[in-house]
């Protein structure tokens, strides 16, 4: 279905290669036969983790430069090149935390903005986890603590959480929750 | 809290400008006093309505460029130069899908990936609506169709919905009604 919609590619060409993204612009075909320009960031793809350790979730904070401010997150991180997802997710959690999780599960694979960028970011759910000792990127600056679980929904409610592979994990993870529950 | 993980931004040059982002790149100073580079790109935020009509979500289906394939939407777009997001909201949700909603609520902000990007989406919910006609860009082609609340979930849950904004507002709308249920 939806053949109707489809886009082909006529030209492709990087404007810019970085170091967390490139920048491509293109010229299409559009369904009906007129061209236009599409610009997509490149990149390669990132992991993230919910930890949740006796009803409390490990969460970070983080200057985020493009806002200018600190921000509440899950640890997550991008891909290496050829990376899998849930290695990097491990790797990840362990340098940017300290936590060492045993056992991780696939929550959700999330599209963040699909207008401009074909980054994925694979979001996994880990139980079992044990400290070892926090060993961050030289550049990455980070604090974390664990929250209760409902007090980190009352901050999706509130606004003060805005990070959407956050959003997205703690939202369904109640909503699975519930699930389970019955009702 | 957390002043100890600012960065100082001590020059910024821009690299492109584009019809929909801009990118940047900038040198900081770090919370240990030295250097790095971060790349950001600057969008004019997007606004996102979640409809829902007799039990049913209008959802769309758009070729999205980056991942080079169609996929499962709420409606939304980006906000024009001075828009506030309700007007670019209700704005968007009439050309996309011919819809004009009558009472916008606010539903929640979101930070896509802010790793490398200042965009926020706006996402609002929509209840009164009456069909006026439909009157996409020049080069935005969308089907629409109304989709029963809970097979949208199931939709979420077994991955064929992956977009970040949809995602958010499709389990914060179950969990807000499950709320207002009560347990």
């Amino acid at each position: 279905m939806d053949e109707d919609l489809a886009e082909i590619t006529l030209s492709a060409e990087r404007l810019y290669k970085g170091k967390i993204i490139d920048l491509e612009l293109s010229e299409v075909r559009l369904p009906n036969g007129r061209t236009a320009r599409r610009e997509a960031v490149r990149h390669p793809g990132g992991a993230a983790v919910l930890l949740v350790k006796d009803g409390m979730v490990l969460m970070e904070r983080q200057f985020r430069f493009p806002y200018g401010k600190v921000i509440w997150e899950i640890p997550a991180g991008k891909l290496n090149s050829g990376e899998d997802p849930c290695s990097a997710a491990l790797r990840e959690l362990e340098e940017e935390t300290g936590w060492r999780a045993k056992k991780l599960e696939r929550l959700a694979e999330i599209y963040p903005s699909p207008g401009y960028t074909d980054e994925i970011i694979y979001i996994f759910f880990a139980t079992e986890a044990e400290f070892s000792r926090q060993h961050p990127d030289d550049d990455e600056f980070v604090n974390c603590r664990f929250i209760d679980i409902d007090e980190c929904i009352a901050m999706c409610e509130n606004g003060e959480i805005s990070d959407a592979k956050t959003l997205v994990a703690l939202y369904k993870y109640v909503y699975d929750r519930n699930k389970k529950k019955g009702p």
